[in-house]
C-alpha cells in the first residue's frame, strides 16, 4: 500500500495572529488545504470563543472557523512573548495577521525585523480598507463595509432603501482573498519568486464582487435602481407561487423563457403582443406574473421544481437555513459535517467548498482548546521541553491573573 | 538593472472553456496572477460579450472579466474543433470550464481521455449544485443559488420576506473558490502530490459564507430572524441621521459603544437602567436611537465619521455604486483602472483587490477582441504557421455561416 497523497498545502506552516472572523477564515482555508496551523492566542483566547450559540461550552461559531489549527497562547504585548513568537516565525512560511494597520510594527515586527527573523517569510494581512490611503487607520467592521462598498445600496427595495444582508459577507470575502494571496505567493515564492507581503481588505474585496453592477456604473455614470426579486432587465424572473408555497424561477434567455412557459402550458403568450419579447414584458411584467402563478397553482412547489429543472429551466425553493443545512444536495456534496470534540461532543460545522477529486480535504484537527497543540508547535520550532514547560508554567499564572482583571468586563456577545 | 520579479503564477499554462460569469471570473484571476489563459470560445462568442452597457461596441461586462487573456475561436461541436483543443491541452497545467456536469464528457473529454492527452493537467470545474447528488444536473443561475443556500431568507426585513442580493454572488464567490482551488491543486502538483481535479458549486461556495448564521443554526436547530439593517444582538447599530444624511455606525464592544455616547456628549446614558447594558439596551432601541439621532444633528456626516473613526469607533456612509467608485480610498487602492483597448477607448474595470508588494499585479493583455491572441497561443502549443492560417480561414468561414444562422435569434441581454 502506497501513502496517501499529500494534501495540497502539505509542509506549509502557518503562523497565524488572526481574531475574529477574516483573519482566522483565511488561516482555517490554509489549513484546510494541508498546512500546520499555529494560532496564536492572546490571554484569554480569541474573543469569539465567547460569542455565538455554546454547545457544552464550545462556541459553534468558533469551532466553525478553527478547526485545522492547534493553539498557543502568548502575551505579545510583553517582551518575551514576541520572542517566543520570533522564534515560531523563523521556521514559518507563512505569517496571517488581521490587525488594523501599524499594530504589526508596534509589535516591533517591522517589514524589516520580520525579514531578518525569516528572509523567506510571506506575511498575510486581512483589514477593513488597505494599509494605504486616507481611511487605513479606520476600524474595520463588516457593516460598515458593506455600506461604503456600495454594496448595501444594491439591496433592498424602492420601499427599504439600502439593506445589509445578514451574514458578514465583506469578512469572508476578503478573508477567502487573503487565502488566494497566500497560496499564489508561496506558488510564486517556490517558483523563482520573492518572499512577499499579501493584503485584501473588506471594503475593495467586496467591490470587486458587484459584477456588473460596477461595469455599468462606470460605463453608463448611473447607479443600479433596487428592484427587490424582479430581475431589472429580465421577464418573467422571480419568486412566483405554486400551490404549497413560493418557487424561485429564473430564465436566462429567451429560449428558456419559452421553456418554462411552454411547460406551464401558456406557451401561447409568446404571440400575444404584451408578451412577444423580453422588452415588452418589462412593461406588462405584472400582468404575465398573475397568469404563471393562476398556471403555477395546479401543483407543488416539488412538481414544478423537478419539472422545470428537467426541461432546463433554473428554479428551486427559497430555503431557510435550517431547511438548507437538511437539503439532499448538501448531504450529498458532504457540506455538514459533525465533528467529534473531546468533551464537547460533537460539533455541527459547514465543510469544504472546494473538493478535490484525489486529496479530499479533511478534520485533521478538531478545533484546539486554547494553547492545545501548542507544544508540538512549539517543539516542532526547536523548543526543548524544559523551555515548553516554562511557557507552560508562565501562561497558567498569567490566566490566573487575567480572568482576576476581566471578572468585571464580560465582552459582549 | 535586474528583470523584474516573475508573477506569482508565471509561467503556468490556462486553457478556458468558460463563460458567462463565475468561470470567466475565476480564469481571470488566474491570469491576473500571472497565468497565461487561452479562453477558447465558441462561434460568435462569449454571450456576454453581448450583454451590459456597450462602449464603442465593447460591453465593459465582458471587460471587466476577461482581461489577460488571449482568445481562440473553435466550434467544439465539431471534431476538428476538439482536436484543436486537445492539442492545446497537451501543454496547459489547467483547464477551466462551468459546464453543467457531464458536458465535457459528451464532448469526449472523459476523465481518462484527458489522462491520456496530458497527466499532468488540473481541470477545475465551477457549477451550481457539485458533480454529485440529485441536483447534479439541474442547470445553474445566481438567484436560484441565492434561494437555495438559505442565503435569501437572511436577507430584509421582516416586512419585505427573502430578499436576493442585486450582485450575482454566487457566480463569483464559486468563481473565487475555484481560483482558490486551481493554485492550491498546483502549488500540490508541484511539491509531490497528484494533478486533480478541482470543483466549486455555486451553492455550497454561498452556504460556507453564512459564518455564524449557519453555526448558530446549527446549535440551536433555529432559524435567524430576518432584522433588516438592525443587528439582532447588539445595540446601538445601524443607520443613524446626521445633520446631512445616514451614517452607519457599528460599535462591536462595550468599551467602543462607550466611546462613541462618549464623543456624542451621551456618555450619561450608560448610568441610565434602560441603557446600562447591551441587554437593556436591545429592548429599549427605538428610544435609544432617538437620542442618538438628536445629538447627531448637531454635526454633518463627513464630521461625525471622521470623529467617530478616530475614536475607534467604525463608522462610514452608505454609498451608491457611483460614489463608491469615485471614492478617495478606492482610487489610494487602485481599484478603477482605465485600460487602454484599441479602437474601444478607455475601458473602466475593477482593479485588484489581492495586492502584492513586490509584484503588483498588472493588466497585461486588455480584454481581448474574439479570436485576438489566438495565434501566438497556438504557435506556443506547437501549430505552425499553415496550420494556423488554415484555422483562421475556417473559423472566418464558420462566422459567415454562424451570422447567417443567428440574424433571428439575438440573445436576451
Amino acid at each position: 500500500m502506497s501513502a496517501p497523497a499529500p494534501l495540497p498545502l502539505s509542509g506549509v506552516r502557518v503562523i497565524d495572529l488572526t481574531r475574529i472572523l477574516s483573519g482566522p477564515f483565511c488561516s482555517m482555508i490554509l489549513g484546510d488545504l494541508g498546512a500546520e496551523v499555529v494560532k496564536i492566542e492572546t490571554p484569554g483566547g480569541d474573543p469569539v470563543r465567547k460569542q455565538g450559540h455554546r454547545v457544552e461550552g464550545l462556541s459553534w461559531y468558533f469551532a466553525g472557523f478553527n478547526r485545522n489549527k492547534s493553539s498557543v497562547e502568548l502575551d505579545l504585548r510583553n517582551p518575551e512573548g514576541v520572542a517566543v513568537l520570533e522564534r515560531l516565525l523563523a521556521g514559518a512560511d507563512i505569517l496571517t495577521e488581521n490587525f488594523r494597520p501599524g499594530i504589526l510594527d508596534r509589535m516591533g515586527l517591522t517589514e524589516e525585523r520580520l525579514r531578518q527573523i525569516n528572509p523567506e517569510l510571506i506575511v498575510v494581512s486581512v483589514n477593513g480598507y488597505g494599509s494605504d490611503g486616507p481611511y487605513a487607520d479606520r476600524p474595520a467592521f463588516d457593516f460598515i463595509a458593506q455600506a461604503m462598498s456600495g454594496y448595501m445600496a444594491t439591496n433592498g427595495t424602492p420601499d427599504t432603501g439600502p439593506l445589509r444582508t445578514a451574514p458578514p459577507i465583506t469578512d469572508v470575502v476578503a478573508g477567502l482573498y487573503a487565502a488566494l494571496g497566500a497560496v499564489a505567493a508561496l506558488r510564486g515564492r517556490e517558483n523563482g519568486g520573492p518572499a512577499q507581503r499579501v493584503e485584501a481588505s473588506m471594503m475593495m474585496s467586496m467591490m470587486s464582487m458587484l459584477a456588473y453592477l460596477t461595469s455599468n456604473a462606470l460605463a453608463t455614470g448611473r447607479d443600479p435602481v433596487p428592484t427587490g426579486n424582479d430581475h431589472p432587465i429580465a421577464s418573467p424572473y422571480g419568486l412566483f407561487r405554486a400551490s404549497d408555497g413560493d418557487i424561485a424561477v429564473a430564465p436566462s434567455t429567451d429560449r428558456i423563457v419559452e421553456k418554462f412557459l411552454g411547460e406551464l402550458g401558456l406557451g401561447h403568450l409568446l404571440t400575444d403582443p404584451r408578451f412577444a419579447s423580453n422588452e415588452v414584458r418589462l412593461r406588462h411584467r405584472a400582468e404575465l406574473n398573475a397568469l404563471i402563478n393562476e398556471a403555477l397553482a395546479h401543483d407543488t412547489q416539488e412538481g414544478w421544481i423537478t419539472r422545470l429543472n428537467a426541461a432546463g429551466v433554473p428554479s428551486g425553493r427559497v430555503q431557510s437555513v435550517t431547511e438548507a443545512l437538511a437539503d439532499p444536495q448538501v448531504a450529498a456534496q458532504d457540506m455538514v459535517l459533525r465533528v467529534p470534540h473531546e468533551g464537547r461532543g460533537e460539533v455541527g460545522m459547514i465543510g469544504f467548498p472546494v473538493k478535490f477529486s484525489k486529496t479530499p480535504l479533511q478534520v485533521r484537527h478538531p478545533t484546539p482548546e486554547l494553547g492545545a497543540g501548542g507544544r508540538d508547535a512549539l517543539r516542532t520550532a526547536g523548543f526543548d521541553e524544559a523551555e515548553i514547560d516554562a511557557l507552560v508554567a508562565a501562561r497558567r499564572a498569567g490566566r490566573r491573573n487575567h480572568l482576576r482583571r476581566c471578572r468585571n468586563r464580560a465582552p459582549q456577545p
